[in-house]
């Protein structure tokens, strides 16, 4: 029966704790998320809540921290069908030996379609809610996605040799260019064009990605300065580090979100940062391949925005951003010798609200804000491994882990509850992984 | 009804994989492992088992590994009351104005207690069956471990200055050896000398405390080589390292348990390998205190003994010895720049059998082998975050989370059943955690 006096909406999400990541990082305890429909349309004390709104929804969560959707900034969501593959092998081991191979044998749409399938429950289940991609067959991730229904910006991805999906940069970008035509309309997805990386894309391919970017107002996602060879490489044949030459291409700029930035001399942070580049830190993967430790410390003294990312599972075998915030935040003190380097509250805003702006979606999400998407994570703080309690934020950052993560919501539909998937059968895709993982291992 | 053909056994557990971490790190496929009271007395195929043996407890273990239990090799449990009390700040903030007054007012024997038995079921819950500690009122924490049945090492500490404890290095040891003298019956107890480190003992105290660990022939287990501070101290005050210091004063050898370790010129390095020091390496305490981190792949290249540590509740926040066996995996690999460096196989020894050699227990615990103590954990890798699954080791150290964890065995006893804990109430260790919380917070 309606109350008059109540306006009714879809949900009433009541925590004990609600970090809005929003302009002013607001904790607040004993808060409600007053959701109607794809929006969070209030943010009310607990007490008020229930007289001015009433849902068929209520979910009254004790001892959790509400927190707006992880985003996954940087992901080849596709290969999670190579997770644990081949590890702790030399890098060009790995890719000439391994990788290689057994994506010019195995990947096609049916690959890339179940590789995400798998990569995007695992992701849920950890509490990402946007991922940011790039692989091959984008038609079989966005289907994925859509099955899902997780939000995600997919690449356009553009490579100079060919592979089993495009032959040479026209192709690609051709290819690129129907997928997005075909998905434009589709309401939690986006793209971006995927130059894959400095040393895998001509300058006359980069010049064409970058007109192409101009012209229909969307973002450039790449690999950039992720190894050393990679900028030994470019110093040989150009003569000029891998961000100097995209600087000449024009390719360097806001609308640029550059996969790992390793090692950066103070010429390339200053272009990075006079540009406003995004960066998006990959600890787990750049220690795992040996590629190095980000100084993200001085990138957030020169303001530039970092996000964070899992990088695929082929090298990181966890598409986990609770970890990767983590590391973030330990790794830096470690290698600054600055325990006050990145605390929690900032490596929060690096998984949430900085990849948002990365991706061009922070007026829909990456935080908790009237009006925005309503892409929330509730992390249960009541276990042993999350005693005592004296800060919700640290504890959530230092102690609580992805088994923590018991509901999840997107664009307003819940995707996780009491940590169980929601309309997708977790037994029938662990035997879609299985399938594969008896093809593959014949290598 | 008992067949007298097959020898009837307490238990047999049998998994879909084994490893031994043994002499020649077995990975077994299909195996049990037969338990007659507190020891493993055989590893037989699954096939032939029953043909054997008979027993009242037998686990079938699909999709899980099993390996020997996880060893903490340096922590401070009773500081898990201090679990996120005071994160991100510099150290001697932390230390001056958060962590030595609460420790003032509040550390007796009632929260030292507690402390550990909240220490003690999380390191439970995470795989840890043994753990070397080293904190005041030894008394309480080898009651927590009784209660609990861990295997505990628990460290008689000795510090120049007074603390609730006691006043004086020879009260320290006064009370220590009181209590060594009480507790030395108990079988899952044993003891070491804990100076707490160079810079808070003298050197006669740590004279007197190289005779005793030489007649009593017990282990020394102190912090060493932590902080750059602390390195510059001494070399202020004594003209030297505290390596060279303390090898100067006859610490230095086998019988020294050393955490930390972060920073060692090549001279420390040396005196370290050419006395077979035991290292134990606790990256995630390192880095969050900023300490830096420690180059535990030259270590390993020395020959040296590096098992692995939480360190407290204060300065990691999660007593998660899987999370340090990966950790220590990466950011070897990260910081030396090589994918190669600490393969998992070596972090799983570097959590098991290595610290079993650190604490003089390699002939009783750190490897499935036969007449070796029933210390043991499965882990369940049948979930969506550890598929596909092409190599149970790597799987183990780079998919899988302590969530994970779903049997653990200490001294053939089995102390979590399907991720929960035997005989402990854990509601009731929540509240405990809650009552010094609500205490704590007034500070």
């Amino acid at each position: 029966m309606k109350n008059p006096n109540k306006k009714n909406v879809s949900a009433i999400i009541s925590a004990s704790w609600i970090f809005t990541s929003g302009p002013e990082d607001q904790l607040l305890s004993d808060y409600a998320v007053v959701i109607e429909n794809d929006k969070i349309i209030d943010l009310v004390s607990q007490k008020k809540v229930f007289d001015e709104y009433e849902a068929n929804n209520n979910y009254q969560l004790n001892n959790h921290i509400l927190i707006p959707g992880l985003i996954n900034a940087h992901t080849h969501s596709a290969m999670s069908l190579f997770k644990g593959f081949a590890d702790d092998l030399p890098l060009q081991d790995w890719l000439n030996n391994h990788i290689w191979p057994a994506e010019k044998e195995f990947v096609n749409s049916s690959f890339v379609k179940d590789g995400s399938i798998l990569a995007l429950s695992e992701m849920i289940k950890s509490g990402v809610t946007t991922f940011n991609d790039m692989y091959f067959f984008p038609d079989a991730t966005a289907e994925a996605a859509k099955e899902l229904e997780v939000r995600g910006n997919i690449g356009l991805v553009v490579l100079d040799f060919p592979t089993n999906y495009a032959t040479d940069p026209e192709d690609y970008l051709v290819k690129g260019f129907e997928f997005r035509d075909k998905w434009r309309n589709e309401e939690l997805i986006t793209t971006s064009i995927a130059p894959h990386a400095p040393y895998s894309v001509s300058d006359e391919a980069f010049s064409l990605i970058n007109t192409y970017s101009e012209e229909l107002g969307i973002n450039i996602h790449t690999h950039l300065h992720e190894t050393q060879w990679e900028i030994e490489d470019s110093i040989d044949k150009y003569g000029i580090t891998p961000i100097q030459r995209l600087n000449n291409l024009g390719i360097i700029g806001p609308s640029l979100v550059a996969a790992h930035c390793v090692h950066l001399n103070d010429q390339d942070m200053a272009i990075l940062a006079k540009n406003k580049v995004n960066i998006v830190h990959n600890p787990s993967s750049n220690m795992k391949l040996g590629s190095g430790i980000a100084d993200v410390a001085k990138m957030l003294k020169q303001n530039l925005n970092v996000s964070l990312g899992t990088d695929s599972s082929a090298s990181n075998n966890r598409l986990d951003i609770m970890e990767e915030m983590r590391l973030a935040a330990l790794i830096s003190k470690g290698s600054s010798m600055l325990p006050e380097s990145i605390p929690a509250k900032e490596a929060i805003k690096m998984a949430t609200i900085n990849g948002a702006k990365a991706l061009g979606l922070d007026s829909e999400i990456g935080s908790i804000e009237k009006n925005k998407k309503a892409d929330l994570v509730a992390i249960d703080l009541s276990t042993i491994e999350n005693q005592p309690l004296y800060d919700p934020l640290t504890t959530f950052v230092y102690s609580s882990s992805r088994s923590d993560v018991s509901y999840v919501w997107i664009n307003g539909k819940i995707k996780l509850m009491d940590k169980k998937l929601i309309n997708m059968d977790e037994e029938r895709i662990i035997q879609l992984a299985k399938k594969w993982q008896r093809k593959l291992k014949k290598i």
